[in-house]
């Protein structure tokens, strides 16, 4: 109990580090950010912020994977209902919004993948491939059941995962645009322009 | 005459530079990217490169600012012509595609742009928000064209950037789809997507 208590306390702890590390990533960019200033954001001590990750490559590894792997859980949960393919692509885009806008508050790191050094970084291809496979299905889906015109779906899910993801770049609380109304915006665009 | 000459030599030695910084940008990352590496793939000697550009950030920023520079003349260019807002966005959105994925061999630096100091990026910023600017005007011509329906044009031309941009992302001279293809298939969607 007490070791499950710990273990779930530091778990909490890594989590609050990455949400703190992707804040500033997104302010300074990777190059920018310094581990010193990432542990002043937290009001933690360097040293004590090395005792969970070892370098900036190591965080930003970090917030890429716990990103990555919200992104497939709820994109496999989507895809695995018995709604239509318009209605699961609906979904996925408002759920692909809140992982990478809200949870790790506007995480620049979804960008800046190619700073990974290259065993991390095949890693995180492999889950980005896995996620645009799962666009990909539902997308063929959506042509099988007739709701799709016939499209180059690979084209087609990198064209939305463009989209979806730039909104790193320009996308703020306060500039006066909700998630809600940049999802329902991409999602109908792309929607209507694949329609059959 | 031989200051001219001499003048247009060294901008056409700047250029090739910019051209193999962006290449090892894009396969490195900004971050991964080094002064000696740019040089070695040049031929050059680290001094010689130091001679044109004297630092990472000032070559990251001059393949921006001639990038952006290109977007721009040819955006304008296309924004002041005769035809429809519908095939101006076509024309755009090829020439778009030029500039990012040829004219600097897939410069990667087009996404990595907050790796930049605060002076330079604000300039970097200006010149974006401009290009962004001249996309919402065509949006709002065709609005009043009749030939899109009602739609919030800030976001519909920050969509249009995201899935152009993020192609420098994925797209790969070898990967079987040319920059026609891409093209014409984000120009379609999109189009189609915001059609009256």
């Amino acid at each position: 109990m007490v070791q499950t208590a710990t273990r779930s306390g530091s778990e909490a702890r890594r989590t609050a580090i990455l949400r703190g590390a992707a804040d500033v990533f997104r302010r300074k960019g990777f190059h920018g950010a310094g581990m010193r200033e990432i542990a002043e954001g937290l009001s933690m001590a360097p040293g004590a912020l090395y005792y969970y990750f070892e370098s900036k490559e190591d965080l930003l590894y970090a917030c890429q994977m716990l990103s990555l792997k919200r992104l497939l859980r709820s994109g496999r949960a989507i895809a695995a209902g018995g709604e239509g393919a318009p209605s699961k692509l609906r979904r996925l885009v408002r759920a692909h919004l809140g992982h990478i806008l809200d949870a790790l508050g506007g995480s620049f790191a979804h960008v800046e993948f190619h700073a990974l050094p290259e065993p991390l970084l095949r890693k995180v291809v492999s889950k980005r491939d896995a996620y645009e496979g799962l666009i990909r299905r539902i997308l063929r889906a959506g042509i099988a059941e007739g709701a799709f015109r016939e499209t180059d779906e690979k084209l087609a899910a990198l064209s939305l995962l463009g989209a979806l993801n730039w909104t790193v770049v320009w996308w703020k609380p306060e500039g006066g645009r909700d998630l809600e109304a940049v999802a329902s915006h991409i999602a109908e665009t792309f929607l209507t322009g694949i329609s059959a």
